[in-house]
Order: structure tokens, then sequence, then C-alpha cells
């Protein structure tokens, strides 16, 4: 009986996720090449889309599916491909019918307009005009939290929809012992005797040769374009729209290489990630997903700095580069243009920020959030806060609300919870990182002989295989045989800024 | 009561059409943008979508609604909103829920089945082989034909699934007519003392600077592109994804600048339809969309013809023409350009015929498929029968299948009824512009200052705003106060191609 119970959920969890990317394509293209009056009636298709997977996806029959296998043999081995689309698929079919349907139109409701209040306010540095809306989002996420349920605190409920199964007490201490490093190494930096000239990177760089060498290097790091496609949006992102289709978009600066090259890199490792899940054979279940934002974050980081930010990458393609765009590097030395592209200033905007701050920023708008849920900070503090903590770290004076607690979209979307993944992805990759290293000691000579499909069939093999077999915290430790640890990161970043700045 | 059944009916047409307007995207996106590794996916995405929308349009609650509606107030104004919507609603309601489940798979499996075998056999040349399915796809069609039900004649029942409401029997006559007018026409051509030197327009054309002057004269004649994007397809198509977006296609050939320029005016001319009828009030309903195949056709051709290949219009682009494709056209009369895109030479294939001998081919096509459902011709004398008629329509002997009776895709993918909209569409352009042009004198003047946007308007105003609030043959009626008629078309090309020919 079992048998035809599973067959039937998979079914489905199959109908659901093709539905589901049928909705990923209209956004994609919404984001690449809608025409601008299609805007309205894009979100019409997009609703009704979203509806009809809600619906299907909480009906009572999955529930009862569910609740037959819960308790069948498919869940004894608790990491064979059923047992994992059973527990995963209870713990989002629980928190898809476990908010109230008043809580969830109240939240879309008000989210809806605080963004819209959010860009008036960020643009007149106007956070007391914002402070309503945070505090209603604060206290309609308090809501959402306490509806999910929570073992310790309200933040754990929240994380977990990025991050499942992760808990906020297991990343506070982490969190905290990184922020503490990070601080030493940019007063390291900042006192440092060597300084990267970055006007290399800043220089005349063609939108048209910016976008050939992004791809020959997308191409070569095995993001296949039989299988995918890089486009331009505004704000770029990742799609993995199913079997055979993943999709990236990127933004060219004309004055400088860094934004598009290491963004193509960031996303192509997002991308590479979704082609190396099995989706032939789990398309739509949870064996066939990514396991966590966390996770998916340590795929296009490892890519964009491990890889992309190294001598190694630059041996092999910095002649490239150089026969590319002639008149901007022609007279530079690859020491000064690796010196370049790893350049660390800290500086106001989460967005813009280098490898070394990046952390920093996120750190402390965790610290803020975390504090909300707690009650420990109020709304009307955040400002103070906010600017209290970025001296601390950074050693700036905030100028203005959008250059500080303003600056980000995410509080008015209600996005509470998601910050933290990016950081973990940046722990999750400098892990992974080095297992694949100790795995494959001569990685640096493969990618100076322009290898990258080693390490790209390593991150398949040991990651992106399992699908969601392994939570992410668990998943960090089958790899690597170690839990969730700040020490990989910094010890990598304070070889790499040492070898720069010269401490 | 009724108001709610039809307030009721309306919403479940616009969620259906909604649902139809997402696989439309997808359908555009798999032919211009899928990675090739996507299509497996994407035939799972549409099969999913297209059995939703079946499901939904056909589900026993709008049959009850409209048997509700039917009998209603609703329905005394023929020509009102409501009328249109619920009389329209309830043909295509009937024609869906009127064949049987096994024949409609059926239908599928072996035109798909078919279409393979016709491509294999297209390329040998081989008839004999093809033979079985054709046999095969007519049995079914015929099948088709009794399952609709008719009342004169089987091919009534299938040429309404493109033109609903036409009547075979209306169109042999006007086609017998045009066939033998035409026939005079090309001997007329033929043995004119004029040719066009149409080496001039197979010269080197940019293909950048043909998309350009391409999305010009889109742009001119009233494509906006804030509503409509232009793309590029192997077999070009317009699609109306939904209000404020409207998307055509065309393919490029560096050597000839025919056949985008004209590609282009053709597609844009359906996307004005499509742009034209008042979507924001009436999408997802019958007064919401295009009355028929013919009518949208009727538009592409004004477009593509009577406007693209006038004289008026090249005296305003022509200098455009000239400056861009300098090398090509610098050393080139007006006069002599526009007797090159009007150049007249009977040939084998359909798709690339000319203006004057395209409705040859078509009436070639209707006579042996009318024949094959009435049992006049059997399907193991359509190659002779193709060849025989050929030879008496072009004064060509077919010198192989492919360049005959296996050159199109139609038969076997089940497409039978559907060759005479392209002729109807021809016709009604002619009978169309002469209306404007009565109602508008002064058009040729229009034209040569630029000006195209008061026919444009005509035809919003005359025949897009109606949706299908008539059929065809009584739209013409409408709109020009005559019936179906061939003479304005034979008296448009007489008079160009006299001018052109020196006859």
């Amino acid at each position: 009986m079992s048998q035809k119970a599973y067959a039937d959920l998979i079914t489905q969890l199959k109908e659901v996720s093709t539905l589901s990317s049928c909705a990923s394509m209209l956004g994609w293209d919404e984001r690449t090449y809608m025409p601008k009056k299609g805007s309205k009636f894009r979100a019409e298709q997009l609703s009704l889309l979203s509806g009809m997977i809600h619906e299907k996806f909480t009906s009572p029959k999955i529930g009862d599916l569910l609740g037959e296998l819960g308790s069948s043999d498919f869940v004894k081995d608790d990491t064979s491909v059923e047992a994992v689309n059973i527990r995963e698929t209870q713990h989002q079919y629980d928190k898809s019918t476990k908010l109230p349907n008043d809580l969830v139109k109240e939240l879309t409701k008000v989210t809806t307009l605080a963004q819209g209040e959010w860009v008036s306010c960020r643009a007149k540095n106007d956070f007391k005009s914002f402070l309503p809306w945070l505090e209603k989002v604060v206290d309609l996420t308090k809501q959402k939290a306490e509806a999910y349920g929570y073992e310790n605190e309200p933040y754990d409920a929240l994380l977990d929809d990025y991050e499942p199964g992760a808990k906020t007490e297991e990343v506070v201490e982490v969190f905290a012992n990184l922020r503490n490093e990070l601080v030493i190494l940019l007063d390291k930096i900042k006192g440092a005797p060597k300084k990267p000239d970055v006007s290399i990177v800043e220089r005349a760089y063609d939108v048209e040769l910016q976008r050939i060498f992004g791809e020959s290097v997308a191409q070569a790091i095995g993001f296949g374009f039989d299988e995918g496609r890089l486009d331009v949006t505004t704000h770029p992102f990742c799609s993995g729209m199913g079997p055979g289709d993943t999709r990236i978009t990127t933004r060219y600066n004309p004055n400088r290489l860094n934004d598009a090259l290491f963004g193509i890199m960031h996303e192509a490792g997002h991308g590479l990630y979704e082609m190396g899940i099995d989706k032939e054979n789990h398309f739509g279940t949870p064996m066939g997903e990514s396991t966590s934002l966390g996770i998916h974050e340590s795929q296009s980081r490892m890519w964009e700095n491990q890889v992309g930010r190294s001598k190694a990458f630059w041996k092999y393609f910095f002649p490239q580069a150089q026969r590319l765009f002639k008149s901007s590097l022609e007279d530079v030395e690859l020491d000064d243009f690796y010196a370049a592209i790893n350049n660390v200033t800290p500086s106001y905007i989460r967005v813009e920020a280098d490898e070394a701050t990046y952390n920093l920023h996120i750190l402390l708008r965790f610290e803020l959030e975390r504090g909300l849920m707690t009650g420990e900070i109020k709304a009307a503090d955040v400002r103070d806060q906010w600017n209290e903590r970025f001296k601390k770290y950074f050693g700036l004076e905030v100028d203005k609300d959008a250059n500080g607690c303003l600056q980000d979209v995410h509080w008015s979307a209600g996005l509470i919870g998601y910050f933290p993944t990016y950081t973990l992805g940046n722990l999750y990759s400098a892990q992974f990182f080095n297992k694949a290293k100790a795995d494959m000691p001569d990685i640096d000579q493969q990618f100076e002989n322009g290898d990258f499909l080693k390490l790209r069939h390593w991150l398949k093999d040991n990651i992106h295989i399992h699908g969601q077999r392994y939570r992410a915290t668990k998943l960090v430790e089958v790899v690597t045989g170690e839990s969730l640890s700040y020490k990989p990161l910094v010890a990598y970043m304070n070889k790499k800024y040492g070898e720069i700045y010269g401490f």
C-alpha cells in the first residue's frame, strides 16, 4: 500500500514543481525580456500560478499521503531517497499549512506597502518615517515565528525558512568569533605596508568583450551553454528552471571589470549546483533540490572567491584577459592585477563590499534582526544600534541612512532570517574548499592549467548529488568530517591578504 | 441569477486564458532562447499546462453556466459583448467536448509519428513510404469531422477549427475564380516586355542593420516596443501573450533583404491585430480574441504587401534604406528597387513564393485536401494529382516530391482545413484595403509622408476592436459592405504587375 502512496506523492510533487518551474520561467522573462507594458498582466499570471501551486501543495490529499508514509518502512533508513523525500516534504507541508490565511494576507499586504515606503524613505534618508513600517513587519514576523513554532527562540523558526534545520544558537558563537577575527584582519589591512592599485580594474572594459570573457570563464568552469544561458538584468540572479535548463544573469559596468566578471562566476557557481543535482531522476522532489540557501551560497562564493580571486586561476586566464582587453591590461603585471581584484576597502554598502568586509555587513544585520526577534532591540533603536556597531566593526561613521540601516530591501520585504545564509555560505565555502584541496593537493596546478572540471566534479559528487539528503549542518560534517567553523575562512583570508598586503 | 452565471463564466474563462498565456510564454521561450537540453522538460511543462487548460475549459461547470446563459436575456442582441462571449464560448466548448478521448489520443499519436516520417520521406523524396501515414491521417481526420458534425460536407467541420462559421461551398467558387485569374496573370507576366532586376535585393545586407531597419519600420507602422519585442527564430511567428505583451520573430538572410524585412512587416501586422484588440477590458474572453486565422492573415498580408510592397511606402523609406545599406543600394533607383521587391517567379516552394503565385500554391492544396475529405481523391493519388495541377497552374514539371506534395508539414500534422485561411487572408486584405482607401483617399500621400498610423487606427477601429463580435464572413460585410470576393485582389494585382511588367 505504501508503495502506491509513495508513487502518488511523487506524482503530486512533480506536478507542483513543474507548475513552479513555469512560474520561474515567467519570472526569468519578467526580469530579462518582457516589454514594459507587460508587467501588470505578468503579475496576474504569476498570482494565478502561485495560488494553484499553494492549493495543490497544501491539499489534504498530500497530508493524507504523508500521514500514511510517515509510519511506513520507507522512513527506516533516513538517508534513503524515499525517507528524504518524505521527511523534507513533511517539513515543507507543515510550514505551508501552519500559517493562518489571515496572517499570510496581512504579511503580503504590509510588506508590499512597506517596500514602496522603503524606496521613498531611503531616498530621503528618513528612518523615522520608515519606523512604523519596520515595527509592523517586526510584529507580523514575530507572529509568523509563533505560528511556525520553535524550540529555543523565534529566530529559529525564521532561519529555518532559508536554512532548514539550522539553529540560531549554533551559529551565534561561530558568527561572534568570525566577527572578532574580521575586525582584527581589517585593522591589519588598514595598517599594511602594501596597497593594491585598484585603478587597474577601473579602466575602460568593453561590455561586449566582457560578455565574451565571462562566457569563456563560465564555460571553462563547467557551466554548459547547451543547458544554460547568460543574460543581462539589473539585479543578477540564477534560476534553475528544471532538468537541462539553468539560467544566470549579470550586469556590465563599462568602467569596471570586477562587477560582471565575478558576478558571472558567482551566478555560474549557483548554476553549477543546479546543474549538478540529479534532476533527471529526482526533479520535483526534495532529492532533486538544493538543500539550503547557505549551501547554495557556498557554491557561488567558492567559484567567485576561492577560485576566481585566486592567483592560480589568473595564471591561466590573465594572458587571455590581456589579449582581450589590450589597451587596459597590456602594461599590467599579473601580481598587480591579482592585488587589484582582491582590494579591501571598508565601505557602507553591503552589495558593493569586498570579500573581506562582506561578512561584517552580514553579521551586523544578523545581530540586529535577532535582537528584534528576542525583543532585546526595539525597532526604534535600529538606526542607533546600526551606526554604533558599524563604527565599531568598520571604523566608519555612517553619514546617512541610505548608507546605513535603510540600504537593504530585506526587512521591508519581511525577509528576516535570510541574511545569515550569506555568511553561512562563505563559511561552508572555505570548509568545502579545504577538503577539496586535501583530496586534490594539486588543485592550484589544475587551475594554472585551466582545468576547473575536477573541482566541478568533486563538488557534484560530494555535494550537489545529495540534493536534500542531508541538511546543511549535517552535509558539511559528511563532506569535511567537521562541523560548522569560522576557522578555515579566517585562515584562508589571513593567508591571502597577508601576502597581498604584506603583513 | 444569470448575472452571476455570466460573471462566473468570465472568471473561469479568464483563468483558462491566463493559463494558456503561460503556455504561450513557454512556447515563445522554447523557440527563442531556451537552451538545447531544456527541450525534454519543456515538453513536460507544456503537456501539464495543456492538460490543465483542457480540463478547466471542458469542465461540466462551464457547460452548466453556458446552458443557463444560452436562454438568458444576455443573448438577445447578438452583437452585444455578453452575447458574443456566450455564443463563441459555447461554440468552442461544443467542439472541445465533442471529440472522443480515444480519437484525440490516436490523432496526437499518429500525427506525432507522421511528422517524424514526413521529415525522412521528404529528405528521400519518397511519397510511397509516406503514403500509409497520409492514409492514416486522412482517415482519422474524417473521423474527427464526423465527430464534430457538419451541415454539408466534412471539410466544413475542419475549416471551422481555423475559420469559425466558414462554409466550404462559399469559398469554393471564389477560389476557383481566383485560380483562373491568377493563371491568366501569370501568363501575362511570363510574356511581359519588362523584367525586374532581382539581384538588387540579393546583395550583401548586414544583419544588424537589417534588424535596425526592420525595427524602425515596425515602429513606424505602430508596433510599439514598449508593448512588444522582435527576436530571432528559425520559423517566424507572432504571439499575443496578453495585455501589453505581443511578440514577433524573424530570421535574417545576410544576402537577401526581402526575407526579414517583409517577414517583420508580416508578423508586425499580426502583432498590430493583437495589440488592437481591447484586451484591457476583454482579455480571456472571445471579445478579447481575434476572430479567425483568415482575418489575422489579412492584417499581416496588408502590411506586408499592400503597404510594404507599395511605391508610396518606399517613397518614404527608400532614402533611409539607401543610407543604411549604402554599398548595396546607393546606385539603385527607386523604380528598380520597387520592381525587384515585387518580382514574380513561379517556383516549387510555397513558403518562398512571391505575392502573385502564393495563392496558387494554396488553392492547389485546398483542392486536394477537400477532395481527400469528400473521397473524390484517394491518398494514393495525391502525388499525381499534385504534379498534374502544378503543371497546369504554374507551367512547371515537379522534379521531386520535396518540391511537390511532400514540401509542407501540415498534412502530417493533421492540419487539414488550415491552408485556405492563407488565401482568405489575402482576399480579405484586398477588400479591407480598398475600403480603407475609399475612407482615406489620400492614403498614398500618407505613406509618402511616413504616416502609417492613420491606417493602423482605421484597422483598429474597424476590425481589431470587434474581437470575435463578428465571424470573418460577416466582418468583411460589416466593414466593406460586400461579401467575400476575389475581385479586389485580382484588380490590385493586375494594376500593380501591369505597371511593373508593362502589360
